[in-house]
């Protein structure tokens, strides 16, 4: 197996896209990728000023050093969720956050739930009945208020984010199953601004989970390598697998999976759901002031208010 | 495990509609469904002279008893493909539908490619680029269009086919992994005769494979069970699989799936394709004389051609 570009061994066999590359030319493959898909779906520019999630895990973490790289202007945001579980998984995961930006000389920004809001994710968890069901959904719900929190307060102009195609294909997998229009119609790689949300975007939504592990690994970048032990049960895992197998037996299937998904969306197979501008700042939380459509307290404050 | 209706030893548990009957309430429940799901999809009444199309397999026997048994005015027809792969597959296909319809006193029509058509469908596939890729293709395609053109030379009202929801289910599930719009606007259970074609329905839709069997055996039913030889790698065979392991893990994905789709077509999330009747009357294949939108041959036709 040669790389493609040299002719030197190659480290990586990408099936999907039929190429091989040695370490080399792969450093420099991912990052021309990303640039690419951040231009085709107008992600952002050079002038945002862009805040990164990061977790810990490898693609936050190589998303950070490839927007860097590329030479974009970026914060990164880690949200302590409290997440012990015998593994100290949220304390290690903040710490390979805090050595990475240290290391990489980029200012890094800790919220702490405890301090800032009271109660870990597992203390949440625990004491609601939708956190008991459903941990993921709970935690998804309060790192994405958090997030656009934080990114108002810094007048920051895009969030992003690590997910990556096996993500992005997981979870259209499992919204195509239930044909539920309401996701279908919001599985865009950019998420434009609103009044009150930050605009969002996934640079690496074509990139696979082995590419960017692989990146992760010949950049020597430190991470997390642990799965969040509350998520091990979750569907999202049960649909990865499927896509696995589905992958193994056709290379090329979820990245083919998710675009023709997007070509749908743009034919307007899923219309869009357009809130209008004006009804989403009419209805703001009357506790926190992000927008809502509940009528009273925001689906964040409202895990609070009933303690 | 009881019946629900009796309390008498259950033959049958249907995990993903939580039921158990036994021999007498399941033979009694599956036409009450069937009859059920014709009505809800308005497929045909007790005055369409309907086509029930056999092959000699569970499905396509089972609705046409059970049609017979609701009071449908039903004939039959058996296309005899003159598949032999060393099994006798198509004349002993050919046999067991004829000894169905002598016993039930019911009308049988066959129709022998090799006589209609002069060839059978291993030859067609072994000249034909298109079968020696993709034998299943070229069937379907022969199969309705000769199905076709029986129902209109014969007047009559609907095509009926046995297709169940487990071919549904999987035909849907290849069509959305490669989201071809065309496809899955197409994918109702009726489809409604347009000029040149004829009604087309599919009463099984939301009968499981395996409900199917349990009442061709438990009716005494003789039928053909292998599958057809050229069908044993098709992509069909494939998904059909997939949805198996995933209906283990979670009975009643397979309707679900089924389900929301259709709940999604009503939805209007793709918008169907409807030709205008009139061009569909201009475009007439100059040999047979059925609609095509080639502007010359139709599909059919064309494979003849080219001998």
């Amino acid at each position: 197996m040669r790389c493609r570009k040299c002719g030197e061994k190659a480290v990586i066999n990408m099936r999907q896209h039929r190429l091989s590359l040695c370490a080399e030319h792969y450093l420099e493959w991912i990052p021309q990728q990303v640039q690419r898909h951040i231009e085709k779906y107008e992600m952002f520019s050079f002038d945002d000023k862009i805040l990164v999630a990061v977790s810990g895990g490898k693609d936050s973490l190589a998303l950070w050093n490839i927007l860097n790289g590329l030479g974009y202007k970026t914060e990164g945001v880690y949200i302590d969720l409290g997440i012990d579980e015998g593994i100290d998984y949220s304390r290690n995961s903040r710490l390979t956050v805090e050595s990475f930006a240290e290391n990489n000389q980029l200012p890094i920004h800790l919220i702490n739930m405890q301090k800032k809001h009271g109660e870990t994710i597992p203390e949440i968890n625990q004491r609601t009945h939708r956190g008991r069901r459903n941990p993921c959904s709970v935690c998804g719900l309060v790192k994405r208020h958090v997030l656009n929190q934080f990114s108002l307060d810094g007048s920051f102009d895009v969030i992003v984010t690590g997910h990556n195609l096996d993500d992005e294909a997981a979870i259209l997998l499992a919204n195509t199953l239930d044909w539920s229009l309401e996701f279908l119609s919001r599985g865009y790689p950019v998420l434009p601004a609103k009044p009150g949300f930050t605009r969002k975007a996934k640079p690496f939504c074509r990139i696979y989970e082995r590419e960017s592990a692989a990146y992760t690994i010949l950049r020597k970048i430190n991470f997390i390598n642990s799965e969040c032990p509350f998520s091990i049960d979750s569907k999202q895992i049960y649909y990865k697998e499927i896509l696995n197998q589905w992958e193994d037996d056709k290379p090329g299937t979820k990245l083919r999976f998710y675009l023709h998904y997007l070509k749908t969306l743009d034919q307007g197979a899923f219309p869009r759901g357009q809130e209008n501008d004006q009804e989403l700042i009419d209805q703001q939380c009357p506790n926190c002031g992000q927008p809502t459509n509940t009528g009273g307290l925001c689906a964040f404050c409202q895990i609070f208010e009933v303690k």
